[in-house]
């Protein structure tokens, strides 16, 4: 995470919309691509320059510009002043850090979106900026890097299944924020496991290494709820339907993925319950281990300390010791002891520790 | 919990308002019971077609169609399709991973409940999805599995008692709505008595057992507090009676089982308390235990080690010792020790551990 | 508490606005007292019959009704109907697991408050459930039991004190309102005595029996604010003055009694946050004393361990030992160990461990 | 505290608005100041009669009436009735434990205040009371004992500086808030240095003094916030400036106020929050020590108790003991006993416990 | 922070709107710079006096005038009576204790601010206040020492870069704003380094020197957060944009940079609850470490003294002790002490201590 915030000073002192690409540079140049579709027909073809997007573009379809790479800060310029993007939206697509969220222009509507990925159980969530701009006739996204997060609505606008094809750009922006949140809840199941999973083994065996483990899905859930937690304003926003550009038939959609943000967000909130309750539960293990560790040492040393100090008794050379003379000396402390040793361990019975 | 979950990633990338069962199919294939009743007559029949059940609905009495089992979408898809219910409604009631809420549509409403049940002690909590639909003069409800929830309701019907027969599908509604949260308080009961039955042995004999008693009760209490809080927010939005299909008289019902949730929800939070109270005093106990552990420990071998080393002293074989040759050798080291132990007594005693 | 909350379970499935009696019975049968008075008479008798109460109420003078005893629904019932109350207000009544609440009706005001008693300082809390209903010229009060908890508004009455006499329904509601809220500060000032001399034993002597001390306030401080909290938003209702039965010259004694629940709230939270601390305290002070006790084990331990080896070096029986045979064998062995004490006795007093 | 709670107790009962003094009497009779002033001129005299301060009050100039002891009721009551104060405020004055608040009435302004008090570092914090009473052309203000709170006031009225002297008693008002709330800094900036003082201690040295010095400065804390929180809404209810008693002028110097406010409890939970971080360094401190001096005894035991082992195995006394007679035995074994020792220590370099 | 906050005790009892400095002085003597700019000229120069200052403005273009160094209290007051400022404000800007505000008065906009600092690792956070006043066509900001704040902001308007020199004062006041939010990000990046790299070290290696780190990079975001938080109202405040002062096309940047302030505050409370995960592991890590010790102890303990019992019991000198004179005495014994030996490991690897 802070390999890239560390590149966020750079921006400090520079004028406000000025598009600096913060961030981990993913694809060696950035990769257009072009999908138009209309009732009927579907097109889909990568470009190299910008001219041949904004051309693209018409009333009569649906035009999604997909961009993928950030670190080309001309290009986006460029996108921006063919659509008349303010500045700050560039800037905002441009930095990797920047909070999820959505603005609302006169022409075009803004959304800034986090995709999360878990790329292998022992590592941190990779997070990944998704930025979208609505207009009136086409939709653009900003991926960071070549990874296909839309493909499954890719495949269902060259399929025609559903009625996406009939519908306007507010229904894709729909479908693609609806991508975004339908795979938290990948990454949830795979947390969630993970922490089932470390549940059945803190109880069993309560190692250094289950430790670190939780650790890490706490740190993962700090890092979800980060993502998760603006991205319900986000939709709460879009919901409300203040812009033109939302049609009334969307906003019941809308509010469908609203009820699944809060479901990934209380399901998060529950996660962290659960691992606040297994951090008590790996700490009171730990603690009842001391104590059994304890009672051990302690039955054994107290057991044994006396008669050790007895046997030492008679193993002192003074030359007048009755006791060491007398024949039955030797049978006698020997009964002693066993005395000795059974009241001791009469007295651990009733203390329970036996 | 999670191996329901575990399917929700099938959804993952499907159109919106595709209906695709999500859990545990728990009958082998759906029932279906239809219930017609006027203010003087009641009907009940098991059908086996969604045409039945549509046929069944008219205006001048209310009809309650009672599916059980959600893996049928096929059927689902049906019943909506002969009622015009929105297809996103239809991907709620087959999804049982779905977060409790209420919906207003023009024609009808949509509730999702949730439905707990305690199994055993041992186990965790057993939820199960209820959806509803109250249309002007039909009920739908939609349940996962044979269990009857809604049997007391079904026999007040028959019998007649109060006023339900003669009120109109929000009444029903309401009594539905009841039936789910009165059934939290049952819950509620026996997680109270496991708390306090646990309470009284955790004092007595702080165990590993208990600990985990303790875990389980905790993690019911996350699973409930989930289940319960949207609740809170689905009956609000009910009462306030944004919709046209409640009449103001049954308003003071709704406003009676929002009390009951809060008292639900209060309830729970009290639990959680006094659980992280018990967890604190488990902690405690176990300090006190080590404490008490590590003084006899210490007193035995406080009194016992500086003993040990004067016999050993004596025990040594040097030519040239002259006490060893001392007549009253024996009896002064006997004193001395004698003398030493009982110093140790009472610096115990001073230091309050004995 | 649960005790009674076991027999909630009871109304599962009935029809709603049935009472049933929810709780422990605390008289043998319903005492109803009616008191009714005016500006220069009053009148109180013990009544047997619902009809005499129903017809002692009269527009020229405010007449009370007191009900002790709430497990003869019947009566209630009765009641009820003479004065077209709301069968859930019934029911409401007869449940003593009822949450704190406010309700306007159209011809009356409806609120359930809780009483709270300290029986010992080692019993928990005694909780009773009392509620009222306010007419234009009459007040009903329910309460569970024989206890007298508003003889002190019965004394004022009847001694004219105050103009508690020559004013309507609404004041008198305030004045018993004031008496529940009141007692509240009795039971605060002795909860706050035992924390205080808890506080002082606990830092004196940090002993299980203190502990259990700690946790019994702890769980007192739960069913306090369970009870009083709502009874703010109870106020609050009222003192809003929706209701045409408040007159505006009242609003300024509500708000008065708004107030002392803030401070009671607020109270009980500085209580909640002093346990929490001395709870701490208590833990630290456990460590404290763990680490005292194994200093003095370490201490006693890493002297005479060594010493002992020495000693027990020099009772070997080897046949060829030279130092045994010297003569000042002896003098340099207890020499050797003088100074292995002394040094590790500096080693002490650097650590700071003497 | 509850020394003067204990008193709360009295008013049980009582019909409201009597007045009843609760607290601790800190004067033997009250003390009356009459302070009037206009622009040219200012006059101070101590007075002995009620009478004497309303015959003062006249329009052309404003009055200062201080009352000092709160003792005496009929005093109060006097007051009371010779400038119409509603009965309910009077009650409020004469109890110290009332919870701060502004009530605007028709013809004056009501405040309840705390004036805290740092003793000294080894006490409690010591709180005073204080209200006020705002009219067209007087201010009454009421404090506990004979501490001079608003000194400072006083002698800018006499010396005439800034323009409180041809303002009008909204001014003074603030003039007299504004003491109070500026005295809460020099309070936290003395709680502030014990803090500062208390942490670099408590690293250097975490013993049980320290802790309850930190468990004493908790309780300050929780004293303050007591005390501070609902100062914020007192002066938010002035500011927003409802009471036609306030004029706009004034109001910039009650956001001013408003905003000490703010950062004095701001101030409060900063420190709240470092007092919580100290505690957990002085537990791990705790931790830590006892780690080290377990370290220290199981490296002397177990570089020990084997070598005694040993000496103890040649120490027997059976008559058939090869190794005993062996002419290098001795040697041998100190040899291997040198080759133990050196092999434990290795083992402790390389767990780094060394 | 405490250093300071000693010198606001100054303040008490003095008349509002007396400025006087509080906090350190940090340069000899202020320095004043006139910075005067238009679409197509900039001027930058020293001056001496207020005169000159406030003969600068003039309305065809904006003046900038920075004063750095707040103890010279004569010349605020001058500057203030010139520009017809409130006492209040200049008393505020004299404060460095002020909490980040900002007001709206009739002919100008006030803005308090922290600016914030790393030093170095090792110490806490710098932190300076930065106020402003906005007028029609003068920016005045006041810095507390030589520091060049916005160094960045004056290259950018000699340079022409961006549309600042052809904006009016709202914009100016906006970039000195984000200037400072901007830093905000440098400190975090460096606070987030410490955290990744501290919690490296952590697990590791949990000494007290770590211990010490976490408690200070705690206490850094205690004052980070104290001086972020206020910020955000602070610019909530001016991006609703009350005043008339603020035109249209700036309100986008302000939204602009309360975005930046919401993130953070969200990345400060993320650091927040990594550190008191930190602190859980650390004390976790303890415990493991005490476990760990505490078997090993207990595995030699339990190994040897019962061995070291037995070759005591043949050092006895007992005359008649059958078993010294048996041939096979010695190897017997050692045998069951082998066997003891093996029997003991056996149980701790079946406890899994080995």
């Amino acid at each position: 995470m802070s390999k890239s915030l560390r590149k966020r000073s750079k921006k400090s002192g520079l004028p406000p919309g000025t598009p600096v690409h913060i961030g981990v540079q993913k694809t060696d140049q950035p990769i257009l691509t072009l999908l138009t579709y209309q009732k009927t027909s579907v097109q889909e073809q990568t470009v190299s320059t910008v001219e041949e997007c904004l051309q693209a573009i018409a009333e009569d379809h649906v035009t999604w510009i997909s961009v993928k790479g950030l670190h080309d800060t001309e290009l986006l310029q460029k996108l921006a002043d063919g659509l008349h993007i303010h500045p700050l939206v560039i800037e905002d697509i441009a930095n990797t850090e920047q909070r999820p969220k959505a603005e609302a222009y006169e022409t075009y509507n803004f959304l800034v979106l986090k995709w999360i990925q878990q790329v292998s159980e022992s590592e941190a969530l990779a997070i990944e900026q998704v930025s979208m701009i609505q207009g009136p006739d086409y939709v653009m996204t900003f991926e960071e890097g070549p990874l296909d997060i839309f493909q499954a609505v890719r495949t269902r606008i060259h399929g025609g299944k559903g009625h996406i094809r009939s519908l306007s750009t507010d229904f894709l922006m729909y479908a693609l924020l609806d991508a975004v949140v339908d795979h938290y809840f990948v990454v949830l199941e795979a947390l969630g496991e993970g922490i089932e999973s470390l549940e059945d083994h803190l109880i069993a065996n309560p190692n250094p290494e289950n430790l670190s483990r939780l650790h890490r899905l706490k740190r993962d859930m700090i890092l979800l709820r980060k993502s998760v937690w603006p991205c319900r304003e986000v939709i709460a926003h879009l919901e409300r339907g203040d812009s033109t550009l939302l049609t009334q038939a969307t906003t019941v959609y809308f509010r469908d993925v609203y009820d699944h943000t809060i479901q990934v967000i209380e399901t998060t909130e529950s996660y962290r319950d659960m691992l606040a309750g297994m951090l008590d539960i790996y700490l009171t293990s730990l603690s009842n281990k001391l104590n059994e560790t304890m009672k051990v040492l302690t039955i054994i040393a107290t057991l044994f300390i006396p008669l050790t100090f007895i046997v030492g008794l008679y193993g002192m050379n003074f030359r007048y010791m009755p006791e060491l003379e007398w024949h039955w000396g030797y049978p006698v402390v020997l009964l002693v002891m066993g005395i000795l040793a059974a009241g001791m361990i009469w007295f651990f019975k009733k203390k329970r520790w036996l």
